[in-house]
């Protein structure tokens, strides 16, 4: 169904990205760049995986070079929880004060580095400003601690957002934090922190790279929205014309260099780190929809299946579908489901990830989904969700988990009903 | 002459801009934006000009309608000097205390903004902060005020780059102020203040966009750098891929507007703000080099020729080059000196000039410069420099203007000697 014709559409578009430092050993600078803030302290911010590699410390050891005071926490939990990220602000406010955050991570760590570094200048709890109706929706009324983001993994542009993902326990519902607040001042984005990625990490993220590129790039135009008051403006304002120059590097890049990032060419990881970052910088203005939306219930509801699907790449005991299979899971059927409403647009993206035209041939609604398909396969994706063990009995659970997600869904190019995620759900069960 | 091969080349880029807010009517929405950096008070900054149009005072009333004190100072001379800076630099301080500056206008009034917003947080004097060797290249220890930048002439870019350019009268020479807490925090670009801009100066100005988006984009790499120290970089790296992006989309979208915005289309000048938006956040990262570098003594030297020159929709009683027009003078030849540099940058960009491949048979060393002056011609620039009044006798005297602005020339693709330069003067006296 289409959007419904503005009565006085949107003419203005915003955007924000943090500045950035890119390239191999850009890290080894960072205590010059935390310093030439101004601050005196930092907090580092890490999971307990990645403290074990050393890679956190030796960003503390560079601060301290540089005559700050550091600590570091590995106060991050694998997928935050209003639990987990209360529990990292009561350490860092024990340990407080601090001048500086810095996030050493995945999106997980840089997600709980953007809470502490809310809390420990805002009043209140977490849950007054997580978005409302779960949380009391309440807009921060100071600046945040200046945030610096070390990504550690290519793939979730957390670096480049406003936002701060978490599960909400008591409500069983995945939402967020969301505030041009929570932005990080500065990326450092270093290749070098990602070349012990196993392959399969290199893949799942991968995707998550390609959709929140395919997805900003997809995303309702910010001219098809209603006019907005200043007061109503929100990071994520729709496609434009920089998230759409963002989207499409990004997926150049990812056409020339993921199948050989998941074959551990060292060029290719390089690529795949711009990639990461640049899809940041545009799904950071524009937003994301359907994929991403579909991501919540796909990965929220495996853990009561007792699936016997592990993920290559990840050391977990129990069944867990990674963020970006999550969000790949369901692509090539969503993006067939939103072709009609700008063909132009899904078939330019599919020029874009397919140079050499191997899918030329594929009918236009369902050429980007082909092409999604093939590199899927190309890369040890699972073929669908019946591999990870959903079926016909899962789909109402799992559309009835999209459209809770509102906030996403309102970013779709098309308005999306129970019955289009239903057809998604079920034609994604086999992808090939 | 080819750039020395660095022993270790950098690997390491840098990228900033400002957060920008984009559209028609964009600026109607300043009071919020100003009100949401925490200020309570705004000082304006303008040149006597843009006072008389309004616009400077409309914006104090939307800043005082968010409930800040706001004062206006139409304190930018056209082409700031020491003189004039520190001029504005008195009045603001004699109104002070202000807690973020608004400079509305082109960037004459951005620039003085720059060194106000310094100044009032910085100890000392102007020239403290002026680039050595004319001044004491002393480095802000202070952030400076926040700066929000509505340019209203669609060219200079001033509103994303860390450069605040003057004469110093006694020096007679122009030099700068350039650090990164220069930069505004806020671009805020609405294409109806650019709506009463005559035909030449969107001309001229037009030229200086292209000029920014084809000197940073064939910019000497920055990886063609030595590998510098975090102390040592600056905010000019080099072209990189992201200024590259923005260079890019720029030219583009400058080969389908730039005619017809001359022509007064209104669509086209939308494109016109956008491009000159995308160059700016282009060669604000990477820099621009021998075009703009000879625009010093180009327009610096007119003043002693007793020309009978004057420029299209300038109100001017001497004769004058305006910036884009100057720039413009000498790049037809200039990149035609750079083209074995980089051979496949040059004809790259001009296919995006040219998308319809009209000068496609020129051979390839001059094919950029062809589609230059086919559009130069297009549009009214002046046939070269002869037409302004330069000559023979006046080429050792530009060339030794442009060598003292070894800043620009060391972003250059090539070593750029006073040969090279002679070379580019003279064959820029008749572009047809």
């Amino acid at each position: 169904m289409s959007l419904p014709t503005p009565a006085t559409p949107e003419a203005v578009f915003t955007y924000a990205a943090p500045r950035l430092k890119f390239g191999p050993g850009a890290v080894s600078e960072i205590g010059h760049d935390v310093a030439g803030l101004g601050a005196r302290s930092a907090l580092v911010v890490t999971d307990a995986r990645l403290a074990a590699t050393g890679h956190p410390e030796r960003v503390a050891e560079a601060l301290r070079s540089a005559g700050l005071r550091a600590e570091v926490h590995d106060s991050a939990a694998v997928e935050p929880s209003d639990a987990s990220l209360a529990a990292a602000v009561e350490r860092a406010k024990g340990a407080a004060p601090f001048d500086a955050v810095v996030a050493v991570g995945g999106g997980s760590s840089i997600d709980t580095a953007k809470a502490v570094s809310l809390l420990l200048t805002n009043p209140g709890e977490l849950m007054d400003y997580v978005n409302a109706p779960v949380g009391g929706g309440r807009a921060p009324e100071q600046p945040a601690l200046p945030l610096v983001a070390v990504p550690t993994t290519t793939g979730t542009g957390a670096e480049s957002t406003t936002v701060c993902v978490l599960d909400v326990l008591a409500a069983k519902v995945k939402t967020g934090i969301s505030h041009e607040r929570l932005r990080p001042v500065l990326a450092v984005v270093d290749p070098e922190l990602t070349a012990t990625q196993p392959p399969g990490v290199t893949a799942s993220a991968g995707m998550d790279i390609l959709c929140h590129a395919l997805e900003s790039w997809t995303a309702r135009p910010y001219t098809s929205y209603e006019h907005k008051t200043p007061e109503q403006r929100v990071p994520y304002c729709g496609s434009n014309p920089i998230s759409d120059l963002y989207a499409e590097k990004a997926m150049r890049l990812l056409a020339g260099a993921f199948r050989g990032a998941v074959a551990g060419e060292e060029r290719a990881r390089t690529d795949m780190a711009l990639a990461a970052t640049f899809a940041g910088m545009g799904f950071g203005n524009a937003g994301v929809h359907v994929p991403h939306a579909n991501a919540y219930p796909v990965a929220g509801r495996v853990h009561d299946l007792g699936s016997a699907f592990r993920p290559d790449g990840y050391d977990v005991e129990e069944a867990m579908i990674p963020h970006g299979m999550a969000v790949a899971s369901t692509a090539p059927a969503a993006f067939a489901m939103t072709f009609a409403a700008d063909p132009q647009r899904h078939l330019t993206a599919a020029a874009w990830l397919d140079p050499q035209g191997l899918d030329a041939d594929v009918p236009e609604p369902e050429r980007l989904s082909a092409v999604l398909r093939r590199l899927m396969r190309d890369i040890g994706q699972p073929s669908g969700l019946a591999e990870i063990g959903y079926g016909e009995a899962d789909v109402d659970g799992i559309v009835s988990g999209t459209m809770q997600q509102q906030r996403l869904l309102a970013t779709a190019p098309r308005v999306v009903t129970e019955e289009d995620l239903a057809g998604v759900v079920r034609a994604s069960m086999h992808h090939w």
